[in-house]
């Protein structure tokens, strides 16, 4: 399987690293955001929509960070990671669904401004960002995973932006429920880090 | 099953629509998004994030609209309207993405202005609107459905923001093969219309 991917990018950081977990061997391919190799046709015949993450596996494309995390799991057959039942799998959903909406528009969006310079406005995606880790605090309080009583790709998914946060000016030092959980991720068999960046609150 | 929903929210309209489709009865419980009952320690306790839809079928429940759609086909083991291989799985995963992220933070926050009188920038959600837009024309144009050659729980959750996006001045006429893909869903045996509003470009 080829990963196509950007070492800067969250989204890679959350394909990575679940192959990482579950250790299927994949080539990294790194396409270069800097010279917008994603907007070239080769890669927009991968992913139309121009994004890193693309897996590529034989004549399969899946786009989409969680996707990828879907289909991981599912080829391995790891109902560990995605359970089959109506109630597992939702509770799973439950949280992909964050980590697109309200971690890609929150610290995700506030990174974007501090690392890649977005023009995105500071105040809104910092103040949607801390709503979030509200919400997380409170959850990561009841348990001590996402979705259930081990981790899921809900934690995989909602890991890489929140752990960068502070590049992006999103201050963790209120929430120790969420700094327990990133130390939990971080010492799963396999983990691989998301590299950081000097800039934000981590400047 | 009671489904807790507001007739005004697209997000509850997608759950509510795709019982529909399946044939699923629900009892519908309007949530007074008025004077705030989604803010309630009542409401607060089905759903910590305030939001609806939520589902509750016995002791189970599924906050998040998306998760909704996946456990109700998932409990009605109907894999045409989400597959369960790898590859069907991670296509429709693919567009659940996006209903959560350019979906929810595009055409439904540009109708959250005119309608409920959010405090976002038109400007900026508007034009997320169309970019989501000219990519699902593209995609559209490939294929009658998004995530396959027959209905699934993607197209159920691209729907219902997409057809009234008008309502947040977001114009579709530039966009016939969405068009056209929102008539399918309305000619589907089951459909049930999203309530329109007459604000913006239905003004």
């Amino acid at each position: 399987m080829k990963l196509y991917h950007h070492p800067m990018s969250g989204h890679s950081h959350r394909a990575v690293l679940f192959a990482s977990l579950l250790g299927v061997p994949c080539e990294l391919v790194e396409v270069d955001l800097s010279v917008g190799a994603h907007k070239q046709p080769e890669f927009l015949k991968l992913n139309s929509f121009g994004q890193v993450p693309v897996l590529e596996d034989g004549d399969i494309v899946v786009a989409d960070s969680n996707a990828i995390l879907v289909y991981l799991a599912k080829k391995a057959d790891r109902v560990d990671w995605l359970p089959e039942t109506a109630q597992g799998a939702a509770a799973v959903q439950r949280w992909l669904s964050v980590a697109a909406g309200e971690v890609a528009y929150g610290p995700a969006a506030a990174r974007l401004i501090t690392v890649f310079g977005a023009k995105l406005s500071a105040d809104e995606v910092i103040d949607r960002a801390h709503t979030l880790l509200g919400r997380l605090e409170g959850r990561l309080g009841e348990s001590a995973w996402l979705a259930g009583d081990h981790p899921t790709i809900a934690d995989v998914a909602i890991y890489s932006y929140v752990a960068r946060a502070p590049e992006g000016n999103v201050d963790l030092s209120a929430y120790p429920n969420v700094n327990a959980f990133l130390h939990r991720i971080e010492a799963l068999p396999g983990f691989v880090p998301f590299i950081r960046t000097p800039v934000g609150l981590s400047a």
